[in-house]
């Protein structure tokens, strides 16, 4: 049973498209990795999403790929993946690392010889380098000695920039789910609750609208803090007239979504509001920059030119988008030394952070490329709310 | 601000602790890792828990420990950790690989010889072997050319068996959470919901009730799937006179616990009933099996003769026991082959996990080892559950 609305057909064809990326590569065969947090590669190819241990998928060149999961998820991914050929590995076992007396495993060599066509790797992809264990990469090392291990994220991450309808369709509906998780914080949020708390609403309603998972740590936070660029929530108390920056987002079908803005409950100080609506104005000024065509570099060249035209440069940390699809945060980023061009339907987080020494501000929203402009997946926020 | 109820000293503590442990293996430092999923370790000694980046505590032999974190991190890891000495470093950066151009970061030697006494390294352990990134590996491996790269978790995770009395309040607590979201589910679970749906209600209650997150990916299922031995809900819809199985968990000051029941709307039919029956009947054995002082392979021999004795031996999957912490499944685990002897104030999820082709339950609940027995975290729900 496939818990997905993207067709099995979908995921077949993901699967021969980084199989003729396999071949141009000169490789053999990749190895894909994933990990409970950074599930993206795994999931995009198979719909396998493990939780407690890691997983890979194992693409020859030609022929049909394994699923490799740990000695606890032989079932799981059996009911959860179209896959027929799966197998469970030590390698991919939890960190708390079980002996497992009794089970025995197949190595890797042992998996292209039960599998594969062709049953020699000279030169073997690995994807998700970032994500790869230690223990996989010595097991490899061990096990193939004389192969190649080539860092292959090349080779399959340009797949996923360009979403398919069924791709957007699911994004649509995360960032749907999650205005309204925003919408009810904005309509209960009161005057001493923890950010915790606040975080708990979001919660109730990201998994009553339908989406599966929060799409990103979710995170609320109040006052001084507000200048982390990324965070937690913790135990401290919601406050009056002071910043109080919101980051929520659902998980649809697998696919991320992140609404940000800072508001407040009461007026804030005359600084700090004026940086919050200039957060706005930069914001969508970068909108405005996006379209089909245009390259990547550019967009953040003019964005930065124009901030620091407005004169306030020194409140900015970085680039002001980044990609967004399975992982709220995902290749390819947008910075000053991005060599790309925006396509259509590449989906982008356009992600606007400020910050002072005593608070900071954070404007979140997705767009959709399209010839001429984009698509918003969510706009409902993109405005200055005070309680 | 620190965000727990940890003293500082506490966490002072242990780093002296581990500091004995890189001297006694004959070591200049350790390099501690954690991910966003798996950040026990460093939020063991820092508080530090890693969100979209990675981290590590880089612990010299003598002298102050340095807390690195990613690109993005620093103004959180100040507000959040005591550690005055704190790092960005590129390599702890996202698995999406931002450039950040015009930000400068130190190398390894750099960060030794700007913090520590003593500027050479010769043999480096490193720990959380299982989750070390690989570029931080390969970086390890540019930077210090001729150094020895040494597993040393064994230096690290015994320090993390017997817990402090702020530790098991933590936990106390956390398992009190669970059993409020697992009633809560109890009272609400209808027909027809899905396991989505149900999930929700647990999240909800939750952060309601002061946790921080969840302990682990939560879960429901009900049918066939609930003889995955680890899984994930899905939209699959709630049914009558089937196993509905529940693994809830809540974290507090970084602690997690869980509550896992099968349980029934409507009578289940009979083959199934027996089989619940038997898993509880089994589940309070492994806790009777256990004291202070008693090797932890027998609790597992004496557990699996009498499942064997008792003609259930075909539908047992692995060992009774986990330890349980920061993270849900530790180690050490409780296996035929473990070698060590339960210590007081250990803590250990009971986990019994039995299934046929159609259909598996699981019961868990926590306990804390003591003289004599155990202290029970929760034991609210083990009982059969007809709704």
């Amino acid at each position: 049973m496939n818990t997905t609305t993207i067709p099995k057909e979908e995921f077949q064809d993901r699967i021969k498209k980084i199989q003729s990326n396999i071949k141009a590569a000169g490789l053999d065969a990749c190895l894909v990795h994933a990990t409970e947090s950074d599930m993206a590669h795994v999931r995009y190819l198979s719909e396998y999403w493990p939780t407690f241990e890691t997983a890979a998928v194992f693409v020859p060149a030609e022929g049909e790929a394994v699923l490799l999961v740990g000695p606890e998820s032989g079932n799981y991914a059996a009911h959860r993946s179209f896959f027929k050929n799966i197998e469970t590995m030590i390698e991919y076992r939890e960190s708390a690392e079980p002996d497992y007396p009794g089970m025995s495993f197949l190595t890797y060599p042992e998996i292209v010889s039960k599998y594969f066509a062709k049953k020699e790797i000279k030169k073997l992809g690995v994807v998700g380098w970032q994500i790869t264990p230690l223990p996989v990469y010595m097991s490899l090392q061990k096990h193939f000695p004389g192969v190649e291990l080539i860092r292959a994220d090349d080779a399959f991450w340009p797949l996923r920039y360009v979403k398919s309808e069924n791709e957007l369709n699911s994004m649509r509906k995360a960032y749907k789910i999650s205005e309204l998780a925003v919408e009810a914080i904005l309509n209960e949020i009161k005057p001493g609750m923890t950010e915790f708390q606040v975080i708990g609403i979001a919660q109730r309603e990201i998994y009553k609208h339908g989406a599966e998972y929060e799409g990103h740590s979710l995170y609320c936070f109040c006052g001084p803090s507000t200048n982390n660029a990324i965070s937690r929530p913790t135990h401290n108390k919601i406050i009056e007239n002071e910043v109080i920056q919101l980051n929520i987002g659902a998980r649809v079908n697998g696919y991320s979504s992140s609404v940000g803005l800072p508001f407040s409950i009461g007026p804030l100080p005359e600084r700090k509001k004026r940086l919050v609506e200039f957060g706005l104005e930069a914001h969508l000024k970068t909108i405005e920059l996006m379209s089909a065509g245009k390259p990547a570099g550019s967009v953040v060249k003019e964005y930065e030119d124009w901030v620091k035209a407005k004169g306030f440069g020194q409140y900015m940390l970085y680039g002001p988008c980044h990609s967004i699809g399975m992982m709220e945060v995902e290749k390819p980023w947008m910075e000053s030394t991005s060599e790309y061009d925006l396509q259509e339907n590449m989906t982008f987080q356009v992600d606007t952070f400020f910050y002072e020494s005593d608070f900071g501000l954070r404007w979140e929203n997705g767009v959709i490329i399209k010839k001429g402009g984009v698509e918003k997946l969510s706009s409902k926020f993109m405005k200055l709310v005070e309680i």
